[in-house]
């Protein structure tokens, strides 16, 4: 009876009504001879999520982290050179996987606010002419900075060097929600997840492959070792419109509901929408005296989720657990280097002006009571203002 | 995935998530021998709710109309005499039932936005020396224009006159939300329903009644004519810890539930609460330029629901269209009388601050959108400070 | 984990998934501008349920009994003769309200075992040259009992005597299970329930009426008092697409689902399959040494429930005991005159053959835990060979 | 309204309606202050579940088969030998991975229907005095075929042999079902998963590990390439009551509720419960002409899962398309060698005696669908005899 919390971290996202009926179930029969039309449905749906035409999309029992590892580990041979750009704490956590992995990462250090540096990497691509660097990693949407990136830019930085290596995106908190075309743009390998823009729990890692990225772990190079997330037997059975070990059905029959949501929607209508709400969002972090997003620039604002330094002085953890304690409100954490400095508001998934309006005021009382010398309001009225008027 | 809608009509309320799982149930045999004990606890809590230790409450599958309809049929005849007050539409449709059941009202008109006359009362009361009157009848929270009566005064001019009549209270919007003393008070029949303060879907009709009203019931006066909602075979069955037909068994556990969950929190914090989430209400009222309370002062201002005169030449209704077409948010019509003229804030029920700045940032732009011409932020700012500071 | 229990009695029936799943949603707005779709949707395809053309139904916030009460009281009046029979605990109940209500019953006492005695039934109303009957009541399907009647010869009977009177059905557990044509047959009021053939929890009672009533209701004859189950404030406020007072809207969402199932599935093949899933049944029934049903004969045998005398010796209510304590299985228990001596099998709704032996597998075993000398497996083996090779 | 389907694989289970209830919740903060709560208390409790007293447990967003490889790759090096048997699809398969994990397995070939080679696994080990042999595979109940195996002896075999090699045991289909004791077996890593006995979904892997297994973990000796499935990172998070990547926080919530309901009943309680359960499954089997267990004797019986060879000449595909087309019943089938030949019931999680005669009711009817000449009702009359008769 005291109401309904406040999810505004940029995943888990809301999840909407229709999406929870859909997987409050009785358990089903993995083997069923129906139960193939699921599996066919949902990969040839997911397939269009991504914006891919050919190649072939894996679900995994994982979070995304699951589906990063095998990404690299079903492509890529140890000792591997791959180029890298670290920006956030996703990205040098991408970067440590790999590292762990065995690969050797050309790094390229960003300052955290900015995001894949495609000059540089196109520098570094032209000079590899004995193309020694097998991939090139790109982080879509680093969650904790808030900051996006230009894929197609990297794209053409590998078309300019004319480079075969595998160019491989992490769209975790990016696709399903702001613009992603994983065909136009030639990405091989992009990874996401159930919890953010398919507006699911967690326990889904979506991994999306072209068909270059097919051969290259068809290829009789040796590939890492490998086995729950090795693609062989997915293949295999999938094709057959089964798993090799139990899926999680629940998950995928909540995915069948949301995946007819989104393209029900159309995603560019989704797209926008996240436009819509993010910069409402934006509209009040500008009105509010002495804090500034994360992101250098509105070329790297990101549209699912806003990371906010506080006023000099203002602790960005007492934000939140005032957020958290007093107004019911989730809102993200600084993470790693932004710990104390900044937080977090999501907006991405299944949200609207009201619910955001909501955030931004639980943000602005907490910022207060943190100590901040904001005018109560302020942010609202700048948000109201858009959501007003702005189209949606 | 246009995130939740949001309800702030002054019923149905938002019903939490442990009542909603409760009721998520497969159906079960309302004649098994535990059913029993589901009844009886019902009905001990019940009497909590309403504050009742003697006689005794009736759980009906209808409405509170209906439940209404039972409390006249059970202890009334055609053609007594009823003193009764009118001064919003639930009120009014009260008198409706009287009239139409047959009773002789004695009928005192009150202007819209005050509530039970309790002077009046007294003084018809006193001059009634034969006991014409056989029920008086208190409207404890007129839902319409969000006014909230004393019945404790009402008692008084009853006890004053030292007068036997019977005291009806109609308590739909107020029992389980604001404070409400049925024994100490001595009110004789009171009536709720499911879907207020109780935080569950519409379907049930509570009826609370002292043994003077058992009584009424039982003495062989000609009562009117009832079979659906009479008691005696409620009583005989209830007894037993069965009902007399079918009950809606899915509502009476969440109503298991919903009673755990006010009783475990107390009711006087409940009480607290609701006039904490109120009065951020009436401070944004009080920030909007033209706007204003029906409610013809404090001492009528209801915790439950606020009822607010749009400005000059903004018709209400366009408020209430905006805010649901444009931000998914429900707010409460104007009736009757009030129509145009107002629209309804509903703040009962399981709700937080977060929530009903989220309405206010609604109402705010919905005005707007309907031309009146108030600061967006402006009552936001408002509530805020007070749900900031205030103790809730 | 103590697995599922089962639910064999004749309503509530199990609700399917599908319509749990309908009505696990936050509260709605019951005066918003789009719920009138849903209003007049149902209203269309709940007549089709009922197979009427022309007319009406009510949707009432009640049980069954409420809409039985609504018949009477909308259309006849105190003192009014109807023509009754009875044979069994729900027709008893029909005429103890009719008696309640101030109507003079023409009363046809019938051997619990049989139904509505059209014959009987013809002999009166020809007889009744000066109309005075007024109305004349069938009970379709006596749950008490497991009797269905002929209302297509009640509708003769009425023709052949050119009677004027309106023919009153209660459909309660017949309705949306077994054949019931009411454009057809000429019916002009039945009654039905959300919680039988309608899958639904308990909480709304159905009332569909012919135009022939909603003349008698608007006739200028004095009708009985009635406020809550009154025609007049319904259809004002059905016709705009609402209701008089707060409907239970969560049923009414579990309503479109359920409507949607049966329409999808056709009325035919519903009432085929209750056929073949009772005819399973009473295969059982007639393998149990010393059991028999209590229809005295096929043309009496209903479709949706099966009341059984125990062997002689053998107390019913133990059979249900042992059945509910110690194989979590709901049976129907003995009413009346039946107490002890009948248990009853619900065999309506939403059911298949292997949920039907695993009832009678319950059956079988508490049979013989309460001194049944009756074979293990024998009703099981006779109903198993109806379900492999019957058409379902 | 085709009723429920019926579940009778061995695993995904029924998901009892409380733990279904415990998952349909908003999502939430992963981060929040109170998270670690649930953590701390999952950790403690499902350690209790696989009845280990130190060690730790290791819960991933994965089926059991990652937690397989979990156990694998951070405790082994490629190279390693390891000592295995095969007797069915699930052994063959663990097998597998430990191949292509790059593992020497030294294996015991077994014929399907028996289990782990107690015997043999004591005389190899005690060959091997270098302890080339790194760790010992026991498949404690092989789901393919029915079997369980004998734990306790493997640990005498090592014990007697003076052999420090670790104690792998895959207790996926018996752990929270069967007796499995992890610390007084000296079990050094268990593998379980959320669908079988836990009652969840799919989802979910569970990984326990002794101290010993820790050590070896911490050793400075090479492990196997890993990220997601590492214990590092997990215990670093675990240990503060988070996790290193986004866990499945729905299921958790579901595992919350399992596990109250586990250890509330005692673990003893369901154990019994499951073999008197299964015992009346293999009493119809008996009481099936031509049918027999794929288990080669009662020491191999599995309490969990009973896969039933059908009769000469018949079919098992068809028993099982049968029961799934034609009484919406799903059995399991045969895998690998045993397609055609046998079919499975499973016989685990929260089940009880009607709905496992509903079970044998459809398996009966199918497999005289499918050509068997079994008497209908033979096998439900030997397991009613059976459920009415013994404790369960």
């Amino acid at each position: 009876m005291r109401g309904t919390s406040h999810l505004f971290i940029p995943g888990p996202t809301n999840v909407p009504e229709e999406v929870r009926r859909a997987m409050n179930i009785p358990m089903e029969d993995m083997r069923a001879p129906d139960f193939a039309d699921l599996t066919f449905g949902l990969m040839a749906d997911l397939k269009k999520a991504f914006r891919l035409e050919n190649g072939r999309v894996f679900i995994f029992p994982s979070s995304g982290t699951g589906a990063w590892e095998s990404a690299i580990t079903n492509t890529l041979s140890e000792g591997d050179t791959v180029l890298m750009s670290r920006f956030g704490q996703f990205s040098l956590l991408w970067v440590d996987m790999a590292e762990r992995l065995g690969l050797e990462v050309d790094l390229c250090e960003v300052e955290w606010g900015k995001g894949v540096p495609a000059d540089e990497y196109a520098k570094r691509l032209k000079a590899d002419t004995d193309h020694k660097i097998k991939a090139v990693f790109a982080t879509h949407n680093e969650t904790a900075t808030g900051v996006s990136s230009d894929i197609a830019a990297v794209r053409r930085a590998l078309d300019d060097a004319n480079h075969p290596a595998l160019l491989f995106v992490d769209g975790v908190s990016s696709i399903g929600s702001i613009e992603f075309e994983m065909e136009k743009w030639g990405v091989d390998l992009a990874v996401s997840g159930s919890q953010k823009g398919f507006m699911l729990p967690a326990g889904l890692g979506f991994l999306a492959v072209s068909d270059k990225a097919l051969a290259a772990n068809a290829s009789n190079r040796d590939k890492m070792s490998r086995c729950y997330f090795s693609w062989e037997d997915m293949i295999k059975l999938n094709d057959t419109g089964y798993f090799p070990y139990t899926p999680a059905t629940q998950l995928l029959r909540g995915l069948r509901t949301s995946l007819d949501m989104m393209l029900d929607a159309g995603l560019e209508t989704i797209w926008k929408r996240h436009h819509f709400h993010a910069e409402g969002v934006r509209r009040a972090v500008a009105a509010w005296d002495g804090c500034e997003l994360v992101a250098r620039g509105p070329e790297w604002e990101s549209d699912t989720v806003s990371a906010i330094y506080t006023p000099e002085g203002v602790d960005a953890r007492d934000v939140i657990a005032h957020a958290y304690s007093k107004y019911q409100t989730s809102l993200g954490t600084g993470l790693n280097k932004l710990a104390g400095k900044a937080f977090r508001i999501g907006h991405l998934g299944s949200l609207n002006p009201v619910m955001l309006l909501g955030a931004i005021s639980a943000a602005e009382m907490a910022l207060v009571d943190a100590g901040a010398k904001i005018q109560l309001g302020s942010g609202v009225a700048a948000a109201q203002d858009h959501y007003r008027t702005a189209e949606g």
